[in-house]
C-alpha cells in the first residue's frame, strides 16, 4: 500500500467529503467516526439493537468505495433506504449491512473491518468508541441557557452553544482508533457539524491526548456553511474559538478555511493566537451550495500533504 | 466463459445442494427458482413490500458465492438473520439485499442481476415469475380431501397431496427464464420440496413448455428422505407419477436416485414408463442426514454431463 498514512474525522456529509478527497491521494486511509446518532434509521437501530448508531459508519464506507461501476453501485446501493408502509421504512441498506456484520462477528471494529472488505472498501472505517454516545449540550436562547440531550436535538436546537457534554463520559475507545492518529502522517479534521461531529472527538479524553499529540500534523478544515443550524449566529472564529476553549492544548499546523470567510479578521486573530498557519482556498461547490467540492477540497489536500512532508514519511517509521 | 450451459430448477436447500455441485463443473450456470413462498422473512417482506418473496433467490445467490474466503464471508453474510426485540427480528441480510435492490432498480431481473454482480457470484439467478405466487394443494387427509393454501400450509400439510394450482395461474414470466432452459446443454430439476418447488415449474404454461422441449437435456434428482411432511406417506415412485399426472410431456433423459430407494420396484416401473434412464448412486451425506452430499452430487453431475453429450455442446450453437 502506497501514499501517507491519513486519519480523517468528523461524522456524515462533511466527512463523506474530506474521504472522498482524500482517497485518490493515498491508500491508507482511515475514517474515526462519531457514534452519537440519534435520529432515523440509526436511531431507531440503535434502540431496537443497543447497537453503535451506524449511519456516519455507513456514509463513510460509501466515501471508500472505488470510483469503478461495481464500487460506484455498492457506494449507492448502501445508500439506498426502503420505502414501505411497514416497519423497514426508512432503514438504509447499508446501515442493516453493518448491524447485520455486527451481529454476526459481535465486535464493533471486526464488524466495520468486514464490511470495509465485502465492500472492497479502500481504506479503514473505525468508529470514535465502541458503545453509542449521547450528546448533550447547553444553548443559549432568546429566554436563557437551557440543556439540550441528543444529537439531533443538538444540531437542531436555535442558540449559541455554550457547553458540550458526553454520556458515559469516558466511553471505551478502540485500540485501533487512538493507534490509527497515533501512527498518522497525516489528520485532517472536519469539515461538518461543529460541536456533534467535530468537538465531540475532543471529549473523549484518550483521542483528545492523541489529538493534541498529532497537532503539528493535522489540518483543521473550517465549515463554509453560515446557515448551519447547529452554529446559527456564530461565525468561523466563534467555531474556533469554541474549539480552543474545549481543547486549549491542541493547535494544528494548518487552518483551511474558504475565501468566502477571507475577510472575517477575528479569525485571523483567532488562528494567529493558535500559532497555526491559515490557509484560503476556493472549495464551494459550483452548485453553490455550501458544501465542500470534492474535487477543490482535494487539490488544497495535496498541495499540504507535500508542504507538511506528510508524503515523504518512509512507510512503517512511526509507531 | 467455459463448460456447459447448465439450468438448475427448484428452491431452498434442495437447489442450494444442486447449485453448490455444479458450480464447480461450469461457468455458466443459472438458477431458476421459485417465487411462493410465504413464511418467516420472505413473507413479511412480500406482505410489508408487495414484492416476490426473496428467500429462495437468496439462498440461490449464496449457494453462487465462490469458495474463497471473501465469497464464503459473502455467503454467511448473506444468511445471517437479525436477532432482535423488535420489527427487524428474523430478517435475513440476503432478502434486505435483494428487496433493497429492487426498489433501487425497480425490476426483479435486473435487481437479481445487480445482486449477482455486486457478490461476485458466479452465475445467475432468475425467478420463475416475477410477480408472487400463491401456491394452493388438495390434500388428502384422514377426513377426506381439504383444500390448503400457501406454501407453509402446503409443506407442512399432513396427508397424500392430490392436486396442486398457484394463483395468478397465467404469472408473468420473465423472457430471461424461458430463454435459459431453451439454451440449456443440460437442464437439472430437483431435490427439493416435490410439489412446493419441484411440480410449481409444470404449473407454469410457457415453462412447462420449455421443460417439456429439453427432457432429452434435463437430469430429474429425486429426493432422498423418505420423512419429509410434504410427501409424507409417499415414496419416489409416487413422486415420479405425480409428475408424470401433472405434465404427462415430460420425460427426463436420466432420473437421478440415491441407492437407500434401489430396492423399490414401483420406482423402476414408473421410470421405464418414461423411457428414462434410472441411475442409483450414494448422496447421501456422512452425518446420515437424509440431504444431498454435494461432493456426491457433483461426481454424478459429471459423470452425467460427460454421458449426455453436454459438455461437449460447442458455445453458441444453440438458441
Amino acid at each position: 500500500m502506497t501514499g501517507p498514512r491519513v486519519v480523517a474525522l468528523g461524522g456524515g456529509h462533511g466527512l463523506f467529503a474530506s474521504l472522498s478527497a482524500l482517497r485518490p491521494l493515498t491508500e491508507r486511509l482511515t475514517a474515526i467516526v462519531t457514534v452519537a446518532d440519534d435520529g432515523g434509521s440509526s436511531g431507531r437501530l440503535r434502540e431496537e439493537m443497543g447497537i453503535v448508531p451506524p449511519g456516519d459508519l455507513r456514509m463513510a464506507l460509501s466515501a471508500l468505495c472505488d470510483d469503478g461501476e461495481w464500487g460506484r453501485t455498492w457506494r449507492d446501493v448502501l445508500q439506498t433506504r426502503f420505502s414501505t408502509p411497514g416497519p423497514l421504512n426508512g432503514h438504509s441498506l447499508g446501515n442493516l449491512l453493518i448491524a447485520g456484520l455486527w451481529e454476526r462477528t459481535g465486535d464493533v471494529v471486526d464488524g466495520l473491518d468486514w464490511v470495509a472488505k465485502l465492500l472492497r472498501a479502500q481504506g479503514r472505517v473505525l468508529p470514535l468508541a465502541i458503545e453509542p454516545l449521547e450528546i448533550s449540550a447547553t444553548v443559549e436562547g432568546v429566554d436563557g441557557p437551557r440543556l439540550v440531550r441528543g444529537q439531533v436535538a443538538v444540531a437542531t436546537a436555535n442558540g449559541i452553544v455554550s457547553g458540550l457534554g458526553i454520556h458515559p463520559s469516558s466511553p471505551h475507545v478502540p485500540a485501533a482508533t487512538l493507534e490509527s492518529i497515533r501512527n498518522a502522517d497525516l489528520v485532517v479534521l472536519g469539515p461538518g457539524s461543529w460541536y456533534t461531529s467535530v468537538l465531540v472527538h475532543f471529549l473523549v479524553k484518550p483521542v483528545a491526548d492523541e489529538l493534541v499529540a498529532a497537532s503539528d500534523r493535522t489540518i483543521l478544515v473550517l465549515n463554509i456553511a453560515y446557515d448551519d443550524v447547529e452554529t446559527s449566529g456564530a461565525d468561523r472564529a466563534d467555531d474556533v474559538r469554541a474549539l480552543r476553549r474545549i481543547e486549549p492544548r491542541f493547535r494544528p499546523a494548518v487552518v483551511l478555511a474558504d475565501v468566502s470567510h477571507g475577510a472575517d479578521p477575528l479569525l485571523k486573530v483567532e488562528v494567529e493566537a493558535w500559532g497555526s498557519r491559515l490557509v484560503f482556498a476556493n472549495m464551494k461547490r459550483a452548485d453553490a451550495t455550501d458544501r465542500h467540492d470534492v474535487d477543490r477540497l482535494a487539490r488544497e489536500f495535496s498541495h499540504l500533504i507535500e508542504e507538511l512532508g506528510a508524503a515523504g514519511a518512509p512507510q512503517g517509521m512511526r509507531g
